[in-house]
């Protein structure tokens, strides 16, 4: 239980690094190919609603979201700090385990401003925890339902 | 002395999910039924005074706290997301452990508008932590003085 | 590896509790006789920049630092609350260790009130890491480059 949790405690803080160097060509790394991705609200998760701010089944489209983002640059320039707290380890099947964590990510505009962003906890499925683990499945539960016009980097 | 972090680790975890999924009744299953929880600010326990935001000195005392705010409802509807850095032991004795973790809570009022709410340090007597950890005791010491009269549901 | 990450961790948490505190005469001693320490912001970082906030290649250095702090007091009182992410080892070498970690610092003024002051991610190089780790170096980026007047106490 403890190299799980270990594996899971280092692959949450690499993610988080990952994005926040910009280095978001390597983000659906964390993914396996047939991977769910998702964006929601708490209260939406809350009534068992599918609808998503960002939604994605497979490792493809998060590659083509990354793409999109690229070229696309109608927004204004900004970074993320990720500070994600200790994973709760909620069940574990096989080489699937099912893990819960909190985050808050602040939000660092081009002129400095910095500001708290989003605070919500990932539910998620990584597979092979033991040795290199994966996402299989990522459900980010933002605690505010205010977040959709401004979400563009990957939570 | 790892068996004890990780134990104490978990633990932590598990209480600020407990309270963040709004699991309110599960909450004082953290303590054991002698416990003592109290929520001060930094100027008075740096000065050693008694007075508290909140105090109770049993399991019972806890429960009917959560009974009230269940039924009184006076308040506007909101959430914490706390984010619990990780713990410093600072010492075991038998099977009691001292520790100390800093937090950072925000709350999400029922509009999506979220702010930084508290930040803080619990100071902790566990019991039992290599197993099932308790607490007995916890001071929630929050750096501001300000947050009383916004102080609902428990840090 | 596990035994590393643990040390370093434990370390971490001391390091912040120590600041945050005000503990500040206890503060260098984080660090080796002929440390490099140094503040700067992520632009400057990205392009290479040696410009820095704040500078100190040895031990005695920082300790200058804290007895101006303490005796200038030409500031407002505030504290600081820091929240520092799990660590990512990037990599070993002897006794040397290259780890990364990502932190969110508020600040509280003595009226209580409270904000998101800083957030970045440390650099560091830890010596001797099995048993008592040691800052060989640490560069502390700031995501934001706004935050130079208001930088007194150390990060």
């Amino acid at each position: 239980m403890q190299e799980i949790y270990f594996a899971i405690t280092r692959a949450l803080a690499d993610y988080a690094r990952c994005i926040d160097d910009d280095r978001l060509e390597e983000w659906p790394d964390f993914f396996v190919d047939d991977c769910l991705y998702r964006i929601t609200s708490a209260a939406n998760f809350r009534e068992g609603l599918q609808a998503s701010l960002v939604f994605a089944n497979s490792k493809g489209m998060l590659m083509d979201r990354v793409s999109a983002l690229r070229t696309a640059n109608i927004y204004e320039r900004h970074a993320y700090r990720h500070i994600i707290g200790n994973p709760s380890i909620l069940g574990v099947e096989g080489d699937l385990v099912r893990a819960e964590a909190p985050f808050m990510v602040a939000r660092i505009m081009r002129d400095g401003a910095t500001s708290l962003f989003a605070t919500g906890r990932y539910l998620d499925v990584w597979r092979g925890a033991a040795d290199n683990p994966k996402l299989v499945e990522r459900v980010v539960v933002c605690d505010s339902s205010r977040i959709d016009t401004l979400l563009v980097l990957p939570l």
